[in-house]
C-alpha cells in the first residue's frame, strides 16, 4: 500500500516525505525506559506514539523491525555523568540485587503497557546485555582520537568532535554558551571540558554494578548504549530514531556524535520526538508530588485523581493530542475523553446494524481517504479522530434513517472504521468477557420478552417493576417501531 | 513461619530437611526456556512445578530470590556441542535477526506462564546478556587447568576432571561407559576425549551471533550460561536449583564439573528435577506430531485435542500429580481434571454461606495441618489436592446441615480453604468480569423474583417458559427451601 507518510524530522526542523533507506523496509529505534520506578504518565507517551507510528507503518505494509531499549545500567542522576547510577542506587537502598529492582520494574512497565494495547517491540535490547558491543564502540571512538582516557573512565571528546563535524545539530545548543551554564559537579576535573561526556565509567569498589573492560572495572556511560545496540541490530544507518523531547539533549545529541564518529556519518535518516505531558499546567515530577503512576490512574489511588480511569480511556486521551503538542492532564480533561470514547464505542456497535440503501447520501471512499490523510500527515491523531466522529454522524444518521448508504459502502465503513478505531489507533474493544456478554444477551432477550408479554395482557406492574430493575443496574430499555430494544 | 518442609535432592537421591544456607533466605535457580518455538506443555511443568515451590517458600516467610534464566544462545542442536544454535537456525530459516525470533518467543512464553498464574521470577537472566561473565568463568577454569583451547575453541577436560573430582556424582553417569555411547559427529576431533564439552565454540565467519572473546570471535557452550549467572546472582554457594529431569545430563552435570572447579565445591545444596509430561504414553516431540503448543491447549486447534482447556484446567492437571512422577496428557484425563477443579470452585463459592453453630463436629486445625504436612513432603500437590477435597466434603456437609462447625472453624476454614487453593497451588478464582458478574446476578435475582410471582399467581406457563429459556444458556434454577437458587 503505497501512502505518502510524511513525517516531522527534527534533525531538519521541517515535516519530510517518510522514503526508506531499504525500499517496504524499516528500521526503528526507540528509547525506552530507566527501570527504576514505577511506569508513569510520562512513560505513555512516547510508548503510544511510536506504537501508532509502528502499527501505521505495519498496515501501510512495511516490514518493520522496532527496537526499544531498556536501560538497565549507566544512567545516572540528573542525567549528567556524576552521582550514583539510578538503578543501582534503588538497590542500595532497598537492598536488593541490582537487576532484581530492575526486572520488577521491566515486568511492572510491560504490564501497564500490555494494559494501553502498546505491541511489544521486535526486539527489547538490555543495556547490560550488551557491554562487550558497547566497549567495542568505546574503543572505535578512541581509535579515531574523538575520546581520551582519564583515571580510568573514558571520555567524549566534545571541543575536538565540535571543531570537525560541528556540534549541536540535533538540539541547537552551542557549545560555547554551555560552557557558562554547566553547573560543577564532584570528578569534574577527570574532563578537559565541561562538555564532554562519559563513555565508560570507572566504579568505585563499593559500585554494585561494574564489568571488565580495557581501562578499568566500571561501567556504560548511558549514551553509548544506544550507540551500540542501534547499530547491532539495525546497522550504521537506519530509518527513525524516536524518543521523549526530553531525551533530545544531553542523550540524542550525544549518540549524534557517537554514531557521527563511528560510521563516518549520521546514522538516523529521520529524528521523531514526543512532547511532554504536565499535569494541570505543571511539569510531572516526583518532588511537585504530581507524580501519578499508571496503575494508580487505572484504580484511582492518587489524591489528584477524582476516581479510577480504563487504561484506553488514558490511550485514547493521550491520542487526542498530536504527538508534538503538550498534553495537560486534569480529572476534567479525562472524563471529557472517555465521553468521547464512549460516543466512538457506541457507533461502532451500530455498525452491524444499518439498513442498506439503494444510494449513498455520503462519499464514503472520500471519507476514509481523509483518515489516511490525517495519518500521512505526520500521524495527525486528532485529525483522524475527527474524521472518526464524523463516521459517528454519519453512522447515527444512517441508523436514524436520514440518510441512506449503499451495502457497497456500508461494508466501507465497517471495515474501514474499525480498521482506524481498533487495527491503527490500537483501541481494544470495550472489555467484557465474552462469555458473559453472551449470558447477559440471552438473558436481556428473555427479559425483554417477559416485559413484552406483560404489556400485551395489561399487566403494567411486572412491565413498570421490570423497567425500574433494569434502571438500577444501568440498563435503560426503549420501545422502537422494531420492538423493545436495550442498553447499558 | 517454622515449617518442617522437606524435598528429594536429586543430588543425594533422597528426601533431605531443607535447612537454607543463610537464615530466613532462599537462593533459587532454575532452567528457563531456549526460545526458539512456541512454548508447549513440556515448558509448563517445570514452571509450574517451581512456581508452587517459590510460592511455598514464600508463604512459609522465607525471602526468595529466584532466577529463571532465557537460553537465547548457545544451545546447538541435539543437545551436544556440534550442529547449528537452535535459535540461529530458527532466525536464518526466517530471515530474521536472532533476537527478534528470541524476542518473539520470549513474549509468546510470557503470555502463556501469565495465562498460567505462574509468577514471574525475581531476576530472569539471558545468556546472550552474560557473555563478559561467562567468559571470566572459561579463564577461571582454564587457569585451574581443567580446560584446554583448541582451534579457538575451549573445552572442559572431563578426564582430568573425573581423576580429581569424580564425574558423574548427579546423573550417576560413569565416564568410562559413555564413550562407546557417543556418536562421531563433525568436529569431534577438536576435542581430546568425547564427554569433554565446549566452554566456548568458535563462530563460522558466517555464524550470525557472535562475540569476541581471548580464543577466537565465537559464542558461549550451553552449560556456561548457568553457571555464570547462578554465580552472579545467587553467589557461588546456594541453595537450590532445579529444571527439567531431561535436563540433568549433560547439563546439570556439566554445571556441577564448572561450579566444582571455579569453587572448589560443588555450589547447589539441593538439586530438584520434575518429571516429564508424555501424551498417550508416547515422549512428547515434533517429529511424532504429538507437539501441542499451549495456546493450542488454549484455544483448543490441534487435530488430537477434542476442544479448548482453559489454563486453570491444565495448571490442575499437572498439580494432581506429584512433580516426580510422569503425567500422561490425553482429553479424558483433562475432562476428568476440569470435572475435579469444577468441584473445588462450587465449594469455594459456599464458604461464605456456611450457617455457624455451637459445635464442631469436625477437626478443622488438624485438616489444616495436614495440608501443610503435604506441602512439607516435597511439594506433594496431589496429597494437599485429596485434602482439599476432605474439606470440600465438610463443606458440603456444613452446607446440608449435616454437621456443624463453630464460627471460629468456619472462619479457619474459609482463610486456608483459599489459602491453598489460590494462593499456594495458585489456581486462579474463576475468570469473569466483575462488572458482568454484577449485572448477571442483579438480572437473575429479578428473573428468580419474577418467576417466584408467577408461580405464586399460578401462572405456569411464565414459570416454565423461564425455566427453559434459562436451560438452553446452561443455567439451572432450583427450588429450595430457602427459595430459589441457581447456578451456570
Amino acid at each position: 500500500m503505497n501512502q505518502p507518510f510524511q513525517l516531522y524530522n527534527t534533525l531538519f526542523k521541517q515535516k519530510e516525505l517518510f522514503e526508506p533507506i531499504v525500499p517496504g523496509r524499516v528500521g526503528l529505534y526507540v528509547c525506552g525506559p530507566t527501570v527504576y520506578g514505577e511506569p508513569h504518565l510520562g512513560h505513555a507517551r512516547p510508548a503510544i506514539t511510536f506504537d501508532i507510528l509502528f502499527r501505521y507503518l505495519t498496515h501501510i505494509d512495511y516490514k518493520v523491525r522496532y527496537v526499544r531499549n531498556i536501560t538497565d545500567v549507566g544512567h545516572l542522576e540528573n542525567d549528567a555523568d556524576e552521582g550514583e547510577d539510578k538503578i543501582a542506587k534503588k538497590a542500595r537502598l532497598e537492598q536488593l540485587e541490582p537487576m532484581e529492582v530492575a526486572q520488577f520494574y521491566i515486568d511492572s512497565y510491560h504490564h501497564a503497557m500490555d494494559k494501553l494495547n502498546v505491541l511489544r517491540p521486535s526486539i527489547e535490547p538490555r543495556a547490560s546485555g550488551h557491554i562487550i558491543e558497547q566497549i567495542e564502540v568505546i574503543e572505535q571512538i578512541l581509535d579515531k582520537g574523538y575520546a581520551y582516557i582519564s583515571n580510568g573512565s573514558v571520555y567524549f571528546d566534545v571541543p575536538k568532535y565540535n571543531i570537525d563535524f560541528g556540534y549541536g545539530k540535533l538540539s541547537g545548543r552551542i557549545l560555547e554558551e554551555m560552557i557558562s551554564n554547566t553547573r560543577e559537579l564532584d570528578g569534574q576535573d577527570e574532563k578537559r571540558h565541561p562538555a564532554d561526556f562519559a563513555l565508560w565509567k570507572k566504579a568505585a569498589p563499593e559500585h554494585i554494578m561494574q564489568w571488565r573492560s580495557p581501562w578499568s572495572d566500571g561501567f556504560p556511560g548511558w549514551h553509548i548504549e544506544c550507540t551500540a545496540m542501534s547499530t547491532k541490530y539495525l546497522g550504521d544507518h537506519f530509518d527513525i530514531h524516536g524518543g521523549g523531547m526530553d531525551l533530545l539533549f544531553p542523550h540524542h545529541e550525544s549518540e549524534v556524535c557517537q554514531a557521527t564518529v563511528v560510521h563516518g556519518k549520521e546514522s538516523v535518516k529521520y529524528w521523531m520526538h514526543n512532547n511532554m505531558i504536565t499535569i494541570n499546567g505543571q511539569k510531572m515530577g516526583k518532588s511537585l508530588g504530581n507524580f501519578i503512576t499508571l496503575n494508580q490512574f487505572f484504580i484511582g489511588s492518587h489524591p489528584m485523581l477524582e476516581r479510577a480511569y480504563l487504561p484506553m480511556t488514558i490511550r485514547y486521551f493521550i491520542l487526542q493530542a498530536h504527538y508534538r503538542g503538550t498534553v495537560d492532564f486534569s480529572n476534567d480533561a479525562l472524563i471529557a475523553a472517555e465521553k468521547g470514547l464512549q460516543k466512538l464505542y457506541a457507533a461502532e456497535k451500530l455498525l452491524d446494524k444499518l439498513p442498506a440503501k439503494e444510494k449513498s447520501d455520503e462519499n464514503i471512499t472520500a471519507c476514509i481517504q481523509r483518515c489516511y490523510d490525517a495519518m500521512n500527515d505526520d500521524l495527525n491523531t486528532p485529525k483522524l479522530i475527527a474524521e472518526l466522529f464524523d463516521a459517528v454522524r454519519i453512522i447515527n444518521s444512517v441508523k436514524e434513517n436520514h440518510i441512506s448508504l449503499t451495502k457497497e459502502d456500508i461494508e466501507l465503513l465497517k471495515t474501514n472504521f474499525r480498521l482506524f478505531f481498533f487495527d491503527i489507533l490500537g483501541l481494544l474493544p470495550e472489555e467484557n468477557s465474552a462469555n458473559n456478554n453472551e449470558i447477559v444477551d440471552g438473558l436481556m432477550k428473555m427479559i425483554v420478552e417477559i416485559r413484552q408479554e406483560a404489556k400485551l395482557n395489561k399487566n403494567w406492574a411486572v412491565a413498570d417493576a421490570i423497567r425500574n430493575h433494569l434502571t438500577v443496574l444501568g440498563i435503560t430499555i426503549k420501545d422502537t417501531k422494531e420492538g423493545a430494544v436495550w442498553e447499558m
